[in-house]
């Protein structure tokens, strides 16, 4: 595998260009594009640029709209339910974000479930909005079906994660950004394109068998929920990931379960789908809805300065604070660039061709 | 081991009668005695009647106090935090939900964190209480330091469960409850009695290696997270308590982590904690504040369904829908009583005998 590292604008650029050739609005295509860029400065390689000619892909398939009327179907003071008329994720996830804060400012807090929407990119981006504003950050969002439930033998589940970030005084924001599967898609594709093998407990294949196999996925198998069987509690991953899929879906009036379209344009979403498009789900709370800000960013800092130096196993490992990797990422990706894999530079590459803008020079 | 079993209304009765000896309004302790006597109909046979004289030595080391101001000490619109004056979280967590659910008949949402409590009993009951009003309900506790995070060796956080409860329409709420940890407490409780050893993943040892022997958790090991190992995603595990411990008690004042009072009286809680009680937290949302209450519920119907007649791996095993064992438990146990181990019997009678109440008769 080799590597090619461009810098944080480059790549901006890059990404900016290609959603305005989709014909989205300027200001669409700067959001898409930080959302997407933000995910490769965070070291979550398999959901920034890595997943642009994707997009590009759906929107050729007419199943994303360019340029999309994201708008309020219905709303009390602090709920709401947005429909993102068939929009690029990236673009309605911020726009429903941004009337959960609202309503927070009000109201202390605001929750809005949104129908008819595509792929939002990284949970942690949407989170971390609310964060800004000294709130509590909830993000999360159903996906195409890869999940077996315990003791299914079917994919009825997304890898649905779910965010919940809060503001702290010294530290950065502990961001809890997480799949609900035992592992993400990502890497067993990562396994795929290496010949590796995986763990056991990540995925089963067609007949139900757990596999080290990593090409099971796409031979009829599934990912595992977190916990991986039963004995250790695959049952809570299940639970988890129906709650994210009711959440998002069963509340907005978007598909939930099996229904979920397929984020790949090779697969048709379903025929008979019980909703529009795919769903989200989002939360801000006024961290002094409760107690003084300084106040709980005060302990949030205890909380981790206790976390980070507790007794460890390894001499060697600390604990990890849930999102402290992503900000070290940030911070030295910023400086230094965002390595992309050959096979996604050539991707891109082939993408700008198509497109006939400039590619990445390499 | 020998079961004896028992009407609802006889345990109830018994129950009743000695939160009234410890000097719980009458109210309270009617209260306090549904709380318990919820989980052992649900099957949950850790979380009620077995726990009772828990809570009178926590009550006799005055760490619980049965007359308590509980109050509302900070608000907004649809945020307020509780004090719950070291009460029963039996009663204090119901009084915060009762806010929420107010809350969100006004406002959309209420959402209502809890300082200075104690042990609040099943986290089902009290998100259900929402479910009756046609809202989503949500619960969660922080609890006694018994889990290590991944790569620490040090009981830093609770099994600190969440709870995510639903309307359906024909079928039962769908409730998702669950310890954020590999497996519960009570697991290995009933392998220590039993002398069976616990599956790798459950637990580790003082020195931090994975153990099968239910006893290490007494001699300094230490339970772990969901995923139960980082590559099977125990760092989510830990997130996910993480952020009940946050949302519990850096949102609220109640004491974190380490510093969570030990449900046990024999554990004296720290000298220096970092905040009053331990903390809960709990939500409310209408609904209909997303979309028509029916329409809700009858895709509710439609997911419980799909996923309950989804293709299983071995044909004599259904998918089981989060909360339907607990709602076929209610029902049974409605009829034919609750059995009880000889263990928890003889604790009662115990109890009784002290406290100059008539025991269960056997």
């Amino acid at each position: 595998m080799t590597f090619h590292t461009f810098s944080e604008t480059q790549l901006r650029n890059f990404t900016e260009a290609v959603f305005l050739k989709m014909e989205c609005p300027a200001q669409d295509a700067q959001l898409a594009a930080d959302v997407l860029l933000r995910s490769d400065l965070r070291g979550i390689d398999s959901h920034g640029v890595a997943r642009l000619s994707g997009y590009v892909r759906l929107w050729e398939k007419e199943r994303i709209n360019a340029t999309p009327d994201i708008r309020v179907v219905h709303e009390t003071a602090t709920t709401a339910t947005v429909d993102g008329d068939a929009g690029l994720g990236l673009v309605v996830a911020p726009f429903a974000m941004k009337i959960a804060i609202e309503k927070a400012r009000t109201y202390g807090s605001g929750w809005v479930a949104v129908k008819n929407s595509n792929h939002f990119g990284i949970a942690g981006y949407h989170a971390l909005m609310a964060v800004a504003e000294d709130m509590v950050g909830i993000s999360m969002t159903n996906a195409s079906p890869l999940v077996a439930p315990t003791y299914a033998n079917e994919r009825l589940l997304g890898t649905n994660p779910m965010c919940y970030a809060f503001p702290a005084g010294k530290y950065p924001p502990l961001v809890v950004d997480m799949a609900t599967a035992a592992a993400a898609n990502g890497k067993l594709e990562i396994a795929q394109r290496s010949g590796a093998s995986i763990p056991e407990g990540w995925a089963q294949d067609a007949s139900g068998n757990s596999s080290t196999d990593p090409h099971q996925l796409k031979q009829g198998g599934s990912l595992l929920p977190l916990g991986s069987d039963k004995e250790h509690g695959s049952h809570k991953g299940y639970g988890l990931s129906a709650t994210v899929d009711i959440l998002s879906a069963v509340l907005s009036g978007a598909n939930y379960g099996p229904w979920v379209p397929p984020f790949v344009a090779f697969l048709e979403p379903s025929k008979n789908p019980v909703g529009e498009g795919l769903g989200h789900f989002f939360g801000a709370m006024r961290v002094d809805g409760f107690r003084p800000a300084d106040e709980f960013k005060e302990h949030m800092d205890n909380w981790i300065s206790r976390f980070k130096n507790a007794k460890t196993i390894d001499p060697e490992k600390q604990v990890i604070i849930p999102g402290e990797p992503e900000t070290l990422f940030e911070a030295e990706r910023k400086i230094n660039g965002i390595p992309l894999i050959d096979v996604v530079v050539n991707d891109l590459n082939e993408l700008a061709l198509k497109l006939g803008i400039s590619g990445l020079g390499i």
